[in-house]
């Protein structure tokens, strides 16, 4: 059978975005991995739509599930060798890890960082929290450095479960940070460990990206950065929030977006709201450039009665790749509140 | 004086795409380096607006040119210490250079590479050639078999001074390489090398990008790559070809963007296009990924006129991005012949 025909028996059955290409994806992953969070993590094919194609190849008896393992079968191999389809390598530099950067140039933030980090509060699932590892917040903020978004800079962080207000205050260089965030725990923790390591210009402040941007922070940032949940309309909230806190032309912003939680449909209709209607040039892409820790809720999250296999991760299996955006038309933004839930859609599984 | 007015002071007198900030990206880099081609390179700043703006910069006594160097005054020292600019830094990976992908992990590749193009035809200004070093080119070869784009796949390459169609077949990881170029010396030179490795799936043909794709073309391939000269018209036209060529859904494709060459303001034009017509999410951006070798005939280049100091470079300052974009609409593009000159506007510095 050939991937087409595959695909052809398949297609109409999926709720999800799905292109052939994605089968191709899931068994190149399968021919490298039986666990089944480390086949996520490799195919790149969105976590629903993985796990339900899993379902529909142990069915046309491609895969079996043996105990934790997710495996091809004697057939799925044929399949393979006949489709010509190999595994698939992770081929990211192993020094920095595929984030390009050079975090080590910040190793003295990075040491007092994951020192003070350790007495954060623990994520909660009511705010979709879940956070990236140290390394990933200091390498977004070696970043910004390297692309002049940080020394004498204004910044303005838009959800802040990463402590990234934390580490950019543990360089001393940002003219001044505001820290928005819903989790009154959060910003204690970030204004007391701000000023425990001198850094005075920090103001963390609670906010709900469903309501307007307050308007003393409109038009005043150079930069911001944020993380949003991954519906289409949570990312135009928080992103758009962070455009509407820019002072202009030249203003830039940063967010991740992941492969297991939003399609490349959603991609492409994210990327023309960022080019189309906030004015801006996508600069950076770079892939897998977070690192999430488990976030200790994964039995509650949505996607778990999905699974194939019902077992915790081992280990680091949640990605996302980090965007730079700058601002090169001023279009118009409306900055206006936001009606009913937000953090929502059916790509959605971690929350 | 402050960035903002500065720029008041010179704004309307620029012939090109100029943000305000522009100049704290000029300041920014003069004050790492005094080697202009090393400003060029560090600061981002389009090269003939750096070089008209520097020009300006002198008549207002910010900067003095010194033999070879571009210096800041005492004026435009303290410039930079008034409006908190500070020195701009290379923070990439050491090891792989920003890269973000493991090339030693083709080493083998990388090394016949290296070997067989020393023999390479030399740069034609002509059809604006200019070529990146080995390493750039195995890198590409190395993030498309991170991405699934390598293996079985089939491949187009769109104009190859870089010799990327003899880098792939060096690997005997494709199912077919066509590689299209207008320079018969290149396509011969392709083609020998290619049958002397082993690989037989290589077919070099002429072709002209103002030319329909050849019909027997359409529809084809996995996978292309094409790195063109950087007007607007011609990077549609490329990069159009290149879609054209595709198969469809999933199907995927690489080039080059260069910031000396093109603002801002080009690359979200071209990412409209992109997005919006060509029906591609844009999923790796990769900043400073292609180092290109001087090519020559810098002093035949549009830009040289416009060069504060009229030195030859002393090192690699040439740096493009690479983009990788992925088919996810199947909008409709028409494989049409272009009239008149494409490679040409008014960014371009190197033709």
């Amino acid at each position: 059978m050939t991937v087409g025909e595959l695909y052809g028996r398949l297609k109409d059955k999926s709720k999800w975005f799905f292109m052939e290409r994605d089968i191709g994806r899931l068994f190149s992953a399968l021919r490298s991995s039986g666990d089944f969070w480390e086949v996520l993590d490799l195919s790149e094919v969105p976590m629903l739509l993985a796990s339900w194609l899993v379902g529909e190849l142990e069915r046309e008896g491609f895969v079996a599930v043996v105990g934790e393992e997710v495996r091809l079968t004697e057939k799925g191999e044929c399949f393979c060798r006949e489709n010509d389809i190999s595994r698939a390598r992770r081929l990211e530099c192993p020094w920095c890890r595929g984030k390009a950067v050079h975090v080590e140039a910040y190793m003295k933030v990075l040491r007092e960082f994951k020192g003070l980090s350790l007495e954060r509060p623990e994520p909660l699932r009511q705010y979709d929290q879940g956070y990236v590892t140290e390394e990933s917040t200091v390498a977004r903020v070696v970043l910004m450095a390297a692309r002049g978004d940080l020394e004498g800079n204004a910044i303005l962080v838009l959800g802040d479960d990463d402590l990234a207000g934390l580490a950019l205050a543990l360089t001393g260089a940002p003219k001044e940070v505001v820290v928005l965030d819903i989790d009154e725990r959060l910003l204690d923790f970030i204004e007391d460990k701000a000023r425990e390591v001198g850094f005075h210009n920090l103001e963390a402040r609670r906010a709900d990206f469903r309501d307007p941007l307050p308007e003393d922070l409109v038009g005043r940032f150079d930069v911001f950065l944020t993380d949003p949940s991954e519906s289409l309309p949570a990312l135009k909230a928080f992103i758009g929030r962070g455009v509407v806190g820019l002072k202009g032309l030249g203003g830039a912003g940063y967010f991740g977006l992941t492969r297991a939680e939003s399609s490349l449909w959603k991609w492409r209709e994210l990327e023309k709201i960022l080019v189309e209607d906030f004015g801006m040039a996508i600069t950076d892409i770079i892939h897998d450039f977070n690192a999430y820790l488990s976030w200790g809720y994964e039995r509650e999250m949505k996607a778990w009665d999905y699974l194939p296999v019902k077992a915790e991760p081992k280990g680091i299996w949640y990605r996302s790749c980090w965007f730079r955006i700058e601002r090169v038309e001023e279009t118009h933004l409306e900055n206006v509140p936001i009606e009913g839930e937000i953090v929502e859609d059916e790509e959605m599984a971690t929350a």
